[in-house]
């Protein structure tokens, strides 16, 4: 088995579903994890699973990331894996969305992506190597109909990622976005029996982004997308 | 020679270049025209020329935006053709770009471009009938090293054409987003004579709008790019 | 009005919809127009009508395409605008599809448009002008089930397009590529009269086709989609 | 360690590069693999390290192709797993290129895909499962100058494998298309050592392709991009 070639982690955005799946993973490869999120209690029961630790934090506050960073950095070291999971998602007619509303799904899809990659960035470029992650979704390559406040947001992180992989690559930094075309398997989202492995597997999809940290500098991938064998795309 | 099938239009992002063509091929179809921008002082001079009306407003509050609606509605009626041109461009490594100038890019390229759509998709709804068009660059669809502000905000105006475009094509609404892959010639950026036409004339641009504003419905157009002959991509 | 900026045209691959239309207008423009098909019975109306002359051809064999061009060359002089429409339209699964008809299909859609392309280049560059407009399909970006035949070769046309356009658009040749994205409406493809335009007028799209060969130099489009308005995409 | 799903594969167009790297990590997973290609002398070395087995073929042959399923099927069972990388390389200006040259290079690149996964599918989808994985390039992308023949070579190729990843994925088949967006490290194209990992590792590149064969079926990727660190793209 490749030794893993990170030892520390944070998570952005974390949840219960794939935040969950990589922070087992990634507990599993060895690497000590920090979980943030607005609001930690529902992740307290993963902690006490992975041993990761939790950390409050508004990924769209500039203040409030540069506060994460530091805290991170001083209880498990500076994290050289970096995953943004955050996701503002809202759905509606054009005309009638609320603009405060779209003004905080763009600032928690995109802007708090800015904001964690650019304080990634600082420290990983001081050591010459590092990996963020970014997540995306169908939305990030398809504007689909009530859909303009998610499409907006998904569209500029995955610019923000390009970007990044542009600029960061060639100081030895992996800037990878995963597209996650389709639902991912959940409490609120089931499988149905009639029709297996049609959503997600959490744990499928992490296992791929452990891979894709395990990948030779010579062949990196800046794109991955997946999907359910039953998916229509 | 086709009758121009809209008979106002609101600009929104005036300036020398590229809106001013629009302004005067607009004129010269017969439509009235309203230019919008947060300084009106440098559109003086277009709108004696061409008799456009000037407005000032922030494209990025919300409140501006609805006040110069009813304001150009007063003036000249409801616009049936209103085009997005406001940039926020900005340059810089990832790691030094200062965060309020980045919350304000996107605000300008892409927020903006979502608080105009919303005012003309309210009233064009009501009419059944109008044109919403989005000016993007090559950051819409590429993301640069040093460049990840600019490609946010334009990435996310692109996901917002796409869904105004699937949400408001089968209402009658023609929503465009054009690409402008290269450099558009002004004072600033003047041509060199040993390569004739390698920046964009702006002229050049708004022909290929008004073009598109003629179309008929049963071939529309969404996306359409341009670039001088001369350019690499 | 603009001037048309070419005397001289062919299209390759012509019949009663798309072809036609474009005859037409071409011919309104002073063009001389001349139809190649491998069967020309099916164009004598239209050339009737329009003044063109029509040749016999299989786009797919490198001599008639060689011949063509002489055969034009003399008839109306070297055609600087050269369009290549016919396509290997070839649906069935893939484990069922009868090899022979899916080497065809590919010679059709992408290797005669290679061949059109050849002679057109090589008379043009003496010139240093003229335009070559290739037509594509929703296939040209999107590979669907029970459709690999059609969507090979609609995906080769567009990687020759791109090819031709990055290589000749510096000697003043302008490629560029329409992605027809809908049924066009034909004796065989009627309207539905619940759902008008709902279907491609052919006229609408060859409009969009000559403002193209009417854009200068400095601002050319390479790639252009069209739709219905009510077309889901 | 996860088990390996598959225990048969046959990579057509192997060589000393990719293929022989495949068949090494696929041959350590326990997986019996099969080496076609046209000359099958330059395999006999990488043969007698890994104990595949060599057949001779024609990809682009129907005849050649439906003979080397059925010997792989009798020497080591129905592959279930098939890697196509066999590719027609051609550069030239379009106006020069020689037309047997671009079809053949179409027909390898493209035709040959098409034989190769027709015979896959016919029997994978006897049993509902199996994977049947393309090899494309820059090139299946972005149409460069003087590379017309290539491009539309692995367009179509890309076009191919959309379209039977639609089709075969509902039906238990994982199709994907890998994009290596730089150069294979060989004997002919050595490393920089001033730039170490500029050019791409076929180990690493292998890697990647076996982490996708043991995706689960709810995460599916469809298309991997795969490139150097220091690679501008």
């Amino acid at each position: 088995m490749t030794e893993f070639p990170y030892s520390s982690a944070l998570i952005v955005g974390a949840g219960p579903g794939l935040s969950a799946s990589l922070a087992r993973q990634l507990a599993e490869c060895g690497v000590k994890v920090a979980l943030a999120a607005r609001n930690t209690d529902k992740l307290n029961k993963l902690a006490g699973e992975t041993g990761a630790l939790t950390f409050a934090a508004d990924a769209a506050q500039p203040a409030s990331v540069a506060a994460l960073f530091d805290d991170v950095a001083a209880a498990i070291g500076a994290p050289e894996v970096v995953i943004y999971n955050a996701s503002g998602r809202l759905r509606g007619a054009l005309a009638e969305l609320d603009p405060a509303a779209v003004e905080q799904a763009i600032a928690i899809s995109a802007y708090g992506g800015f904001l964690v990659s650019q304080q990634a960035a600082r420290r990983m470029l001081a050591h010459g190597r590092g990996a963020i992650l970014f997540t995306g979704a169908t939305a990030s390559i398809k504007g689909y109909a009530e859909s303009a406040a998610f499409a907006m947001g998904k569209f500029a992180l995955r610019g923000l990622a390009q970007s990044a992989a542009r600029e960061l690559g060639p100081k030895g930094i992996h800037v990878a976005h995963f597209i996650i075309d389709g639902g991912i398997r959940s409490q609120m989202r089931r499988e149905d029996p009639a029709k297996p492995d049609a959503t997600l597997d959490p744990g499928a999809i992490a296992r791929t982004y452990i891979n894709v940290l395990l990948q030779h500098r010579s062949a990196w991938s800046q794109e991955i997308e997946m999907r359910p064998w039953t998916e229509s795309f």
